[in-house]
Parts: C-alpha cells; structure tokens; sequence
C-alpha cells in the first residue's frame, strides 16, 4: 500500500481507544495555545485587511472569527483564524519540521464543527490525527524542501486541515486518499513573503483549502490517490528529495503531537533563555531597575545575528533587540504580548535601562542557554544562569505556562471573565457534545 | 527594476491605445471560446459535486456560473467557471509553454466585473494583459517547471487572473506588485492529477486565487514586490531554471495573446487533421457511409500512441480513439462535442464504420498533417491529404470557426436564440457599459 492510502487509512480507521492520554493533554494544550495566539492577533491589520478584502464575498456566518464579532462561513473562517493564530509569530512549532502545526489544523476544524455536528472527543482525536499526518508529510520532504525556499507550514498544514476534518467527518479510505490529494494540489507558500502578511495567509490558505478538500472529496469530487508520493506528486515535485517512510513508520505508535512546543514569549526563540534570567533576577532578589548601573549577557552568536538592533523604534523591531527583552525582564514582573508593542518599546525606563545592556558572544552557550550578570550602582552584582529556557524540549510549557499565555494574548480582546470561560471551556473539550460551542466563547460581546 | 515590479507598472500603467487590434481581436476569440468551453463543461459531474460541496459556504449570488440556473458569490463563480471551462480539455492553449490561458483569466473577470463595474473596453484590454502576464510568466519557468511535474495554468494562472483583475480595478503599481506577489505564493497544481477531475481544479483554483489576490492587495494586504523573481520566490522555487527576461522582453511590443490557439474538436490534437480529412471526403464528394469498404490513413506515430483504442466502449474513450475519430467524419456533417457522447461511440453505424479503418504509420507524416483514402464496395477511391488541421498554428481557426464550435457547445444548455444572444454581445463587448452583463447571458433561464 503507497503512502498517500497509508495515511488515508490511518485517518479514517485508527481507534480512537489507541490514542494515548498525553497526545490529547497536548491537543487541548495546542487548542488553547492556538486559541490564545488567534485572540492576540484578531486586530493586526493582516486580519482587518482580509477581512475588508473578502467580508463582501462570505457566505452564511455560521462560524466564529476568533477574537471578533463578526462571524464567516467555515471555509473564510478558516482563513481567518489561521491568518491571526499566525500573525504574531507565537504560535506553536513542530521543531523536527518547523511546521507551526495548530493553524492549519485547528482553523479548520474549529470552522468546520461550526458548521457540522462534531463532538468533543472526536474534536480531540482529530487534533491529533491531523497534526500526525501534517508532520509526517512534512517529514517526507524535510529539510530539503524548506531549504529550497518553501514554507511549509503552508504546504504541509493542507494535509493536515483535510486528515483532522476528514476524521471528524467520517470519511472513508478512499475518499479521505481524494482529500489528501486535493491537499497536495494545493500546497504553497513561499519563504518570501516572510516579514509580509502573506507569510500569515499560508497557514489561513492550509486551513482553507484542506477544509475545502475534505468538502469536495465527500461530494465526490475524485482525485488522485497517490498525490503525496506518485512521480508527479507533492514530495517529488516539491522536493529535491523524498523521505517516504517517515510518513507512516510507527504510525500509530509514534505521535507527532508529543513534540509540539510552545513559545511564551512573542520574540524570536533565541531570545527567551535571556527573559527567563531578566525575569529570574528581578523576581528572585527584588531587583529595583531604577538601581541598575549595566547588564552583561553571555549568548550564544545567534542572539546578535537575529536580534542585534539596539534602538528598535516599533514593538515589531523590538522582537529582533537583545537589548529591548532584557530590559523589560527586568522591568516588569510578567511578560506578555504587550511588552512587544510600540507604547512599551518607546517607554523611556525601557529605553533608559536597554542602553545599559552589553552582549557578549559565547560559543559555549546554547541556543537555549544564557548567562546574565546585573551590576547595581552600589557595586552589588546578581548572577542568573538558565540551562534551558522555558517552552525549550528539555522544558516544555506546561499546562499552567500556557494558561498564563493564553489568558495575557486573551485580555488583548475579551473580559477577564469571558478569558476565563474560553479556557474552562477548552479544558474540558473532551466532555462536550458539540465542540463548535468552543468557537462561541472566543468571540467577544457584540458592542 | 525587477520583473515583478516592471510586470505591475506593465498592468497598471500600459497604455491601453498601444494595443494592437490584432489583440482585440484575440481577446475576443477567446472569450467566446471560453464561455463556450465552460457551457458544454457546466453539467460535468466535476461541476456539479464541486457545487454541492461548497454551494453551502457561498455567499451573496451577484455572479454567474456559466451554463447554470444558480448563482455564487465571485470568488465561487471564478472558481466553477474555471473548472467547467477546463473540465472537457477543450479550451485554448499557448503552445510556448502549454498553458491554457483564459480558463484562470476570464473566470475570474467576468467574475469581478458583476461584482465590480468595469466596462467592456477595459474588461477587452484586462483579458489581452492578463493572457500576456500569464504567458510570459509561464515563460520565466518553462519547459522545466512543466517537466518536473507542475501544472503550468495551475501555477501560471493565478498571475494572469492577478493581472487581468488588477488591471480592471485600476490597482495602482505597487498594490499590483503586492497581488502577484499573493498570487505567487498560492501557486499550486499538479500533473499527477491529469485524468481526474482535479486537473480542471487548477484553473478553477488559479482564477479564485487571483482575483482573491487584487482584493486582499486593494484592501492593504501587504507582500512582497519580488514574489517572481527573489531567490525564495516562485521561480528559483518552482523551477530548476530561470527565464527571468522572456517575463519582460518586448512589453508592449509582443502580445502573447496572438498566438494563442484553439481546438476545433474535443479530443487530442492528433486527431484533429484525421478529422479534417473524413469531414472533407464526406462532403466534397456526397460519400454514402454505407458503400464505404475500406477506410485507410497514413498518420503520424503519436496517432497510433497516444489514440489507438480500436473498440472504445465510452465518450470519452472516442477521445482516444483515431478509429471512431475517422468513421464520425465520415458519417456526420459537422463535428461537435456531443460525437464523443457515449450514444454516438456506441451507435450501430459508427461502430461498423471504425472497423474499416487501418491505420499506418508514415513518420514523414507532421502532426498537424493526415492523408486518408476511402474505397468504396463498388471499388472508387477517393483520396484526401489535410496539409495542416483546423487550429494549428499554419490554420488557425478564425472568428466564424469559433461561433460554430460555440454554438454547438451552447447547445448543451442554452437555446439557440439564447446562444445567438450570448454570441451578439460577446462579439460587440467593447461597446458594453458594463461588462458584466455578459454573465448575465451566459446562463439559462430558470426552469
């Protein structure tokens, strides 16, 4: 049996009984992660204009746009919330692939049990199942093919909207092999338009056109069933080279899912040990900023390479300075989203401490590590080592991290009451009849 | 300045007095070709599961699906149009790079201009621009990006719908650089799915992406202006080689549009000269088909190869069959898509006819050629050589051949006054207000 059949029978055959305890913790997990990331993004203006461009187009409102009031047929939905759980670039990531797996796949399947009656467990299943086949396609053509210049977040993240809708709409072998061929025939998404919009639009566009395929599949709408490995499929076409087995070996067995990860910060990942010790030092030994005299960083070369502006002017710049994230370490006592706008970026305490920081690259420092000293005025020194930061593999983000998360992205657009709803909500996901209610409560009240 | 940038300042700012009628002209044919094309495709089951599946997600109905009582919203009706334009493979081609060119532009014109007002001289100049961006960007990539598995008016299609619509809206330089720049990033389709429905999903596909592509850039929606050309852009990712100049060279000057062709007959173009031949025997001599004996044609190798099937049983296996291509020539006064029905292939005297058909291969034989000799039972002869079939480069088919085969098409669904109407307005859309009126009479009236 080919791949693209292997998947497909996987998709609509697994046992739901199969699945172990901790791939459904991470899918709740990854559902509120996502959930949180849509919230914080509703407003950019990737959304606003998409929004502007398509609103006139969209069919019956049946399903929720995260984050706003307005409501979208399924398939502009998934667009939708794809674009804004993507926007802020914190989002979760599948590092063996560097697919951010949730946005293809849960925008469409929150969109599609808006429109169809899906319960809650088989929602958690198809989480599951979906991220799977998402990031065992992607291993199929990784690294070469996002070397070569393709996001495959956009490419990969159709399979994996089409298999988590497919499951949860009960498609059989053969057309759920039609819905993932569908999928391939639609993979795109260039690393060009990274810094752009459009970089957003990929994972909204996988969301869209997986939901789309499994839609047209089940109306029998036939294709190939061999689009992932046929010579003129996805992973020939679209990479110099192929790695077919790693798309179904242990299948069943190994779940992708287990290796998701978190960000909690929104700033690039090799930033993050150096918040974990700003905010270390500062909480740990009651640090008054206003006392500091400088801030010396050992760092792993990467940190200068990516986020080596000094004087960043808008919060967008303020996720490439080492400058900027040290100081709001050890300035505020938690940090969020907002810490990365342009009101804190310009805050003359941020501004005033950032130039105290010196940079020191050490090659002996890992990506995950870093090494932060605080001279005070006084001459008293505070030293915070960190081995791992937060949301790294060796430690991961919790459920409690990504409660904290979510609830800081959530207040960006709902009460704290309507926050705490939504999570209460999500975390008891398994237990509801219709898990398109979830979408209810991730919309604010209409003004 | 880059190619994207020179294309969209080519969109945005041509002159449109620089267009040569010749161009006009063209643009025309293909319209005409289009819609008729799209009319004998609108009740293929493609059309029709593809329609059940997404007609619940549709919103407001302004625009048509050609051939159809029902109405979508545009970016479904460019969708449809597209697929059902492509679904009999019997639209235009651009034999320089193989791309079928008005499937993904017009569908998502004429979609545009009955949401949008846009009068019939610029709906006539945005079809020449859109088919001469599609073309020249298919250029940039071709014959490697074809031969590596690509569906060139899936990929290439989505540029032209871009250009076509953005010309229309008057999209100012850089917006239009922003949409072919989304257009490129959502370029997609492949050869893998030749021979099931999903092939006419690529035109489909191309014309919603592109149209979807100059509403997003209109409304804000930020990309990059180097989508084409960048080294993570579509044509170092999506090609082996580049052609980066042929996307430029002569802008203004060379009009891709002028060379596009189209098919006489709904089969392979091998076919086409075989028929020519039977046609003309039949009718310049008054042959009687039942004194027929034997039937003998020197035909070039592909003929054997590629339509060799003696007993076809289905229309579409008439398609690939020279034998029942030679006996309805010889027994049909005009040649029209519904000879390749199922009823035609497994009529009694066309399957007695095709048996008395031998087929020699004469590799001194062109494509475009045939040579045919009758014997009749009372022992006459009657020999006829086509030195180039109907729509080939050397004979292309001209506007009055064009009327017929859309009227044989629209024939499937409108009636003749209905046709004659369609045709009426086509023919005079550049003294159209509003060029949208012509979907309007490209559907049937409500039963």
């Amino acid at each position: 049996m080919n791949t693209t059949q292997t998947l497909a029978q996987f998709v609509a055959g697994h046992n739901s009984k199969k699945i172990p305890a901790e791939a459904r913790t991470l899918a709740i997990r990854s559902l509120i992660n996502w959930a949180g990331c849509a919230l914080g993004g509703a407003r950019h203006p990737a959304v606003e204009s998409a929004l502007a461009a398509l609103g006139p187009f969209m069919g019956a409102p049946r399903a929720t746009i995260v984050g706003r009031t307005e409501r979208a047929d399924a398939l502009h939905a998934a667009l939708f919330n794809g674009i804004s759980s993507h926007v802020l670039d914190f989002d979760d990531t599948h590092m063996a692939t560097l697919v951010h797996p949730s946005g293809p796949v849960i925008s469409a399947l929150l969109a599609a049990a808006q429109h169809f009656p899906i319960d809650g467990k088989t929602f958690i299943d198809s989480i599951v199942i979906g991220i799977d086949v998402e990031c065992r396609v992607a291993r199929t053509v990784f690294p070469e093919h996002y070397d070569a210049g393709w996001h495959i977040t956009g490419t990969a993240g159709g399979f994996g909207a089409a298999a988590a809708v497919g499951r949860a709409l009960k498609l059989d072998e053969k057309k759920m092999a039609w819905a993932l061929s569908i999928a391939a025939t639609q993979a795109a998404g260039l690393r060009e338009m990274f810094g752009t919009m459009c970089k957003s639009l990929h994972p909204g566009r996988a969301a869209q056109s997986g939901l789309g395929a499994v839609l047209m599949a089940r109306a029998g709408f036939d294709s190939s069933e061999r689009g992932i490995e046929a010579q003129r499929g996805f992973a020939h076409v679209m990479s110099s080279r192929q790695h077919l087995d790693a798309a179904t070996s242990q299948l069943g067995e190994r779940w992708e899912i287990l290796t998701n990860s978190f960000k909690p910060y929104a700033c690039g990942v090799v930033l993050h040990p150096i918040i974990d010790a700003s905010l270390a030092l500062r909480l740990g030994n009651k640090l008054d900023a206003a006392l500091i005299e400088r801030i010396d960083i050992r760092a792993h070369p990467l940190v200068v390479e990516l986020t080596g502006k000094t004087a960043p002017a808008t919060g967008l710049e303020g996720k490439f300075s080492v400058y900027h994230s040290a100081a709001i370490g050890l300035l505020y006592d938690k940090i969020g989203s907002r810490h990365y706008s342009d009101a804190v970026v310009q805050n003359a305490d941020v501004v005033n401490l950032r130039q105290k920081v010196k940079v020191e690259i050490d090659k002996s420092i890992a990506e995950d590590e870093s090494d932060v000293t605080v001279t005070l005025k006084d001459g008293r020194r505070f030293h915070q080592h960190v081995e791992h930061a937060l949301g790294s593999i060796d430690r991961p983000m919790e459920d409690a991290d990504v409660d904290v998360k979510f609830r800081d992205l959530a207040g960006e657009v709902l009460s704290p009451a309507q926050a705490e709803q939504a999570l209460g909500l999500m975390r008891r996901t398994e237990s509801l009849e219709l898990a398109g209610s979830i979408g209810d409560v991730l919309q604010p009240a209409k003004a």
